[in-house]
């Protein structure tokens, strides 16, 4: 077996610690003569495992206990319908920054539901920055204040978490949660999809504060009521037990590694040697604004896109994987979450610096 | 590693040659250097996988080319609340027939839809029968009836499929689903949980005619449209690709085994001794109607409910797992779905007259 380096931006690497132990279990689990997979989720093996990975997340974002932590089904583009069913409490407007693709899609989601108002854009600059803090406009009657934490295809990420004055602040964080401290409080709801920074697809986690609990509008189905799933402890139905196991082999992994603060560090380590190669040369690119850079995602460009073939073939034969860009955006992209290692990044940049001195 | 017999009513048992080959390749698939968890859903190599997995599924089930296949979240649960936002195409109201706790569920969430008519119920009897054809009066005006074909936990199964006359027939096939051949063109819509007789949790497969797409009530969450699915060929988000993998391996393994029909076999020899030897007993029992008896899941009851604790850790000291009944009846409760082999049911009946010996 040789592991190679992926940059796949989601479904994504996972560590190979969390990959061997789950290998290890697979077929039978702490010697119980079955796979955890073949459990039912009331049993007393999968609550213990399903409790144990809840209380590392807690711990990992110093969750506080007024917040309920669900573990959902269903993606990030559910919680787009699920977060106007819940949270517009009887409003009618609800408050959306947009950055990029992905708040796109959160608010034509949520433009079915109430009257979506952009109380930032940078789409005039074609989404090359996150907003400024004096550029976002709240309107006075909106529920809530929603944006992307990190546009995973446009490589924006926001370098400070936005005010929304006295209404809950909500954000989509699936490409950017646990990379490095952020303070829970300052949250209505957080949001992500599993498959880039925390698992395998399938598990959407939610992290709600418990007073925005119980509001859903008129036909909201039951298992789009967080409210439900709260009470049921993400089990009201079964869960996604697999992922969920998962995942929290991935959160005491972080926890081994020195919890998100040390993440963190090798996080700004890796995307500072990436972005720095690719402002030294003439021959790879990236458009985003500097201080609006994403630690994540990593779009650049070759100044040839003629040769963005030759690149991913090389790249491939030199065990570098799934460094296409977005269908929607071309070029290139390194998606370095916490389970991609210092070492891929290192790699990468060895073999860019090559690729340039042939082809440059 | 010592694999035992697990009975658990879902999740549930899978074949032991499935859990091995991912087993295999979980860390490296196929050589690529990555988990199949670790891939983009949009890669050649997941694509690839997803559409053997579906080909295999219309091949097992011989589903006519006018049915989409569709691979979604949020398990049968979600259902009930999809079929009427798919189905009522303009009309107010639908028919459910009631045959026990999944019948319920379904018909629970429809009534905030629509004005639920009970074509017929057997809850005066305490659910243990299935309706007869002649029992069943559909409303003149409904836009569908739905059934639950096998409630995994009253052990209550259908040995007919209802006729619904010139409105579609919708079911609940979760827990009985490639269990035997089916004639998929009696129905509108074929909805199962993976969790029970096709794969990991956190899987739901829908089975949908053509025709019926694309009439959502006002207000229905994007994610909760077949149509959008289905045009996204179940990728218009990230899918759960493990349990879709996963899934795709149990439905090659069906094939390798002679495909339904030559499950269908082992399925009825299974259900047959164990019932025989429970109604042999007096120290067993069973009440469900001997017509209406479930080949996947077997209820039953010590004659001295003392003695079920004893019971249950003695069959787990043997090796027999998960055959505590569900808590809403209590007993016992022996699920055994394909992926079970008759060697296990053989050694549960040694162990039930054994231990019926030793306390009868």
């Amino acid at each position: 077996m040789t592991r190679k380096f992926n940059f796949s931006a989601g479904p994504a690497a996972l560590p190979d610690e969390v990959l061997q132990q789950a290998q290890r279990d697979l077929c039978d689990w702490q010697g119980k003569g079955l796979s955890i997979m073949e459990m039912s989720h009331r049993s007393d093996e999968f609550v213990s495992v399903a409790q144990q990975a809840e209380q590392d997340l807690r711990d990992l974002m110093s969750i506080p206990d007024h917040y309920k932590v669900l573990f959902l089904q269903g993606g990030a583009s559910s919680q787009f319908a699920m977060l106007p069913m819940n949270l517009l409490r009887g409003k009618q407007t609800a408050d959306y920054i947009n950055t990029g693709i992905w708040s796109k899609k959160a608010i034509a989601e949520a433009s079915r539901y109430c009257t979506v108002n952009i109380a930032a854009t940078t789409e005039a600059e074609h989404f090359l920055r996150a907003p400024t803090p004096a550029e976002i406009q709240l309107s006075p009657d909106a529920a809530y204040l929603h944006y992307t934490s990190n546009e995973t295809i446009g490589g924006v990420e926001f370098n400070y978490i936005p005010d929304s004055g006295s209404v809950p602040l909500i954000v989509d964080m699936s490409s950017d949660i646990l990379s490095g401290p952020i303070d829970v409080s300052r949250f209505g709801v957080i949001y992500a999809g599993a498959q880039k920074n925390i698992g395998p697809a399938g598990l959407t986690v939610v992290i709600v504060r418990e007073d925005l609990l119980g509001h859903t509008l008129a036909g909201t189905p039951t298992m789009y009521d967080y409210k439900v799933h709260a009470e049921g402890e993400s089990m009201h139905n079964t869960p996604p037990t697999f992922a969920w196991y998962l995942s929290g082999l991935v959160f005491d992994w972080l926890k081994r590694q020195g919890g998100v603060a040390a993440m963190a560090e090798v996080n700004q380590r890796k995307a500072a040697k990436l972005y720095a190669a690719i402002d030294r040369s003439d021959f790879y690119a990236n458009p985003v604004a500097i201080d609006s850079r994403s630690g994540m995602n990593v779009p650049f460009t070759l100044a040839d896109a003629a040769l963005d073939k030759l690149f991913l073939q090389q790249a491939e034969a030199a065990g570098l994987l799934n460094l296409k860009g977005h269908r929607s955006v071309g070029g290139m992209r390194a998606s370095i979450y916490n389970a991609v290692p210092e070492a891929a990044v290192d790699a990468l940049l060895t073999f860019m610096s090559e690729f340039e001195t042939q082809h440059g």
